[in-house]
């Protein structure tokens, strides 16, 4: 393969990344939704604020325009339509989601959107430190902005199980990676394995960070 | 009339709707202040940032400057001045609004925000779908800022009455009309009175959107 | 000495200043978080958000690039550094921060910040009302990010004692020694003193903002 098609390869997988991200959020925000009972256009509200909130802000901070979904009109319509369909279709059922379902596709998300935080921050020729912490920002925000529309304390600062911790030290990985001179698509996997990996068997082993004697 | 003069005055009409629209937001801030029993100085923050939260979220995400209260000092003054005399009066006739009448300015308030803010997206040659967004983003972001300044669920998400979904049918009305080559006054008072009345209606009749069946 | 031997002391002065802001409310949040017995990455988050909030929100409102955390990452890695050896101690010794004492950090920090915040708006050129806001905004976001966090609801609306109403003075006062042709390390100082020290008297003489009548 030459370098242009090498390049226009790296750009598809990085769309790839943002769209399976912030599908991911969506759900987890439709989920979050569906538990707090919110009518149709709250579950549409926060499906929204959950998919782009983190992406926005990271933007916001890296002066970095069109926002992604200014730029994909499409991706909008496609989680309007998701989430008014998945109300339909629990209400329906009766089918209310657990917390710990939740948490699935949160985790993903968490994985997806903190690798395309140090991936954009990177590019935008940041310091590594400041890399990582973009990424953590754009991982965690999408879901902080969540729990405040569903009036709980945002999941990020309550539990006390690795969360922003995981998108810091993958951050590292990532940026590691890089130095090394991996290839692109190596060092995105392996973000975001380890940090969705690592959230799937924190949240499965019930992992804790070390917490207060009480 | 010629277009310089017509311009001069669609330009007259969007800031006459602009300080409209803080002045009735600014009123339902310091309804909700007062409400809250907050002292003077919180009563003229909750003004403030009920007046000034959408407008500037919206500036923020379309990269405009400068934003409304830092072009238009002598606005927040007068905001200032009134959140002052207001607590005053209120003080003295030991008037404690109700949540109803909060209401109003709020109504009021939305309808002419998300005019103002699909007008301002568009102009900023947004996609359809992004004006309507940011119609709704400038509508309802005053009114959370102030619930969650005054610790309320932003009313926004908890009531099950229409709100954010009449902003975003109200900027598609907008977006219908300008696309028929409606005279921008005309595009501009149909959306107000549709989103706004529809508001005051849905009080009245007390619409609810469809829950969950509990 | 000559006018750029001047100009490189104010540039320190400067610095010194949003160094020790910095520091102020990073050891507020760290208190706070450890009072509500945060696990340690927790206590980080808490510690950076509330030393950089306030300064961050000033930048995007003024469009000024880069955010001091970008710029200066070996103070993030400091804050971080002290934020973990803050929890390794405090757990040690079984230390539980009082609310009184959180205070006095954000007391200062109150001060340092609203000073820089009125400082760069005034560089940057805003109206005079527009400075004296930002630097309230500067001076109190930062506090109201860690409360928020803590699940608390923010000091700065909820003690009726004089906080945003003395960043606001205070910036007042600096734009009147600024305009009297002051010398910038004293309308500095005056400012800082005045707003920490008034916050500080404040708190030992329960000073009290007028009321309701209940």
């Amino acid at each position: 393969m030459n370098h242009a098609a090498i390049d226009h390869y790296s750009q598809l997988l990085r769309m790839g990344i943002e769209f399976s991200a912030t599908l991911a959020f969506a759900a987890s925000g439709m989920l979050a939704g569906a538990r707090k009972k919110l009518d149709p256009v709250g579950v549409c509200v926060v499906a929204f604020l959950a998919a782009f909130g983190g992406g926005t802000l990271r933007d916001l901070l890296l002066d970095r325009r069109p926002f992604y979904w200014v730029g994909n009109v499409h991706v909008v319509w496609l989680i309007f339509a998701l989430a008014f369909g998945a109300v339909l279709f629990m209400r329906k059922r009766h089918y209310e989601p657990t917390r710990r379902l939740i948490q699935l596709p949160d985790a993903l998300g968490l994985g997806l959107f903190a690798t395309v935080g140090v991936d954009a921050a990177q590019a935008a020729g940041m310091p590594a430190l400041i890399c990582v912490l973009m990424g953590v920002i754009t991982g965690v925000f999408g879901g902080v902005l969540r729990d405040i529309v569903c009036n709980e304390i945002p999941q990020a600062f309550s539990d006390h199980q690795p969360y922003a911790l995981l998108a810091f030290l993958g951050g590292w990985l990532y940026l590691l990676l890089e130095r090394l001179h991996a290839p692109d698509w190596l060092s995105l996997f392996a973000c975001i394995c380890f940090i969705a990996g690592g959230r799937f068997v924190a949240i499965w082993r019930d992992w804790r960070l070390p917490g207060w004697r009480t």
